[in-house]
């Protein structure tokens, strides 16, 4: 089972509009409300592909019970801890004429320290205990307040220590905490990473990264794909990209990408070994993460893929480093 | 007891931004959400200002849950008809830099005949039976697909038939058949009233809604305040307004006009008899209605009027008409 934690969800509302023009008055057809944030984004694109997931995050006020429904609707399984604030909103005013969206992200209430504690409870014990354990978790988005570079830290560790392969997706200085605590593998952009680490070129960003104590670390670079680094590649990364770009909605792919990592993960592999077979799966991990998330950028909403992500799979064109050169 | 119907009711949020970029992501504090829909604004401005008012509209969906818990915390007297159709979502991006707010109205969704009915029979219940009955009825805002002139007409000819007073504030040709159906008085502005009588006179518009059966006219007329015609005056209206222009929100002045209208009309005088009297309550209801419309324009929140309303009222300038004067 994959777990994914989000700890700063969000209800996702989206309207579309041709021709948004500041200060006027607009007549709009009925906003789609789903179920969002980068972790529930995740655990869509898992749920869809066929894997067994869980998605644990908070829901709470009315903004909460519509997030909770659309969930419920959703199918994928999940666990809500019950929280005093509201679950917070983001609101995509897409201009079908500009072909461009405006954005609203509410910063969301803060968490109580018992809330986050139930949070952190609860994801211990659907990754450590039971019939179902994962095997791998994910950890995206932003952190709300009340959730402290400390309690990312020790989530980290505890499920780690347990055998669970924590992927990170976040940015800020918890980034460092994520991969001092033990992270397997973190998925930054080039910007997040260089912000992180203060770092302008990604592979030395990455070699941060994976110096404080990360294994696998995935730079995603736009529509030049992403560079993928762990101390076997002896300083040159993987390099996967489509050799066309792609139009379309870019939010999301990020999230397609800790989805197809995720997946991956779950390989009885030590990615990060310097033989042949973990080459192997570093390169197929490389394809499926850009695949994917080349796929999401066609599909309009974040969290799905485009049908033919098969198709863009086989289209991804992998670098061979040179581990495996001369395996 | 006043009865307010909304037929089309929203639930109204509202985000303030400091500067919005059309294509770019903001982040935002949490948005206000707000029972909305211009009879709720008129309910609200009535109860805050001691009136007995009953709020009869549609609720459905999980906006509809959400315009439901915030209608229940504002204690305002309410009674929701439950319908399949999620209630209509009103979005306000208040641009605190320019000074501007960007709205997205949701067209709603359609109610179907059952729904209808029952919520015209809970009107006519409501206003005609039981131990507090309605002496005021006010019907405000737009009317959903599904809700028909007809349906209007026979509610406003039933409420009449009781004995009940009428407003009707709602644009387009349903103005003219709430006018036919005997509505006591009705609350165009200027640009919904040339719209729906074809005549850019005010004055002539309103003698066109007082042919057709309407007993007052009270034309709102923005920062010019309003005027009042009815047959009393012989083609000379009176007019009401401050001496000085307001900056604020216009949002909901229409509205709290109406709960002026509906506050004056529980007067036991008949608003177009050629009397003193009748007269001196002409003049009173244009005070009141320009006083709270202008005070709306002080309060950040449609619904609400400023603390300092009874001042704005005393500062109306009120014409007085030639019956008036040669009583």
């Amino acid at each position: 089972m994959i777990l994914t934690v989000t700890p700063n969800p969000a209800l996702d509302l989206t309207w579309e509009v041709a021709g948004l023009h500041p200060g006027e008055t607009h007549r709009v057809g009925t906003g789609i409300a789903r179920a969002g944030g980068k972790g529930l984004n995740v655990a869509r694109v898992l749920h869809a592909q066929g894997h067994d997931v869980l998605a644990l995050t908070t829901v709470g006020g009315t903004s909460g019970a519509e997030f909770a429904a659309d969930l419920a609707a959703s199918g994928i399984p999940h666990h809500l801890v019950h929280v005093a604030g509201a679950t917070r909103r983001s609101l995509a005013i897409v201009d079908t004429d500009a072909a461009e969206a405006s954005v609203l992200n509410e910063f969301g209430a803060p968490l109580g320290d018992d809330e986050v504690e139930t949070l952190l409870a609860r994801a211990r014990s659907f990754a450590l205990e039971g019939s179902s354990i994962a095997g791998v978790a994910a950890i995206s988005g932003s952190l709300p307040s009340g959730f402290s570079a400390e309690h990312l830290t020790a989530l980290v560790r505890d499920l780690a220590a347990g055998g669970v392969r924590v992927i990170v997706d976040t940015s800020g200085p918890s980034m460092l905490d994520a991969a001092r605590a033990g992270a397997y593998a973190m998925k930054p952009n080039a910007d997040e990473l260089a912000a992180a680490t203060g770092l302008d070129d990604p592979v030395a960003g990455a070699h941060a990264l994976l110096d404080l104590g990360a294994r696998l670390v995935v730079v995603s670079l736009g529509s030049d794909g992403l560079m993928l680094v762990s101390r076997a590649e002896r300083g040159v990364p993987v390099r996967a990209r489509l050799p066309r770009a792609l139009r379309g909605n870019a939010t999301g792919a990020g999230d397609a990408a800790v989805a197809a990592i995720a997946a991956s993960l779950r390989l009885p592999v030590e990615f990060d070994a310097d033989t042949t077979e973990a080459a192997t799966a570093r390169r197929g991990l490389a394809r499926l993460a850009t695949g994917w998330s080349a796929s999401a950028v066609l599909a309009p909403l974040a969290g799905s893929l485009a049908p033919n992500h098969r198709d863009l799979e086989s289209e991804v064109f992998v670098s061979a480093p040179p581990t495996e050169d001369h395996a």
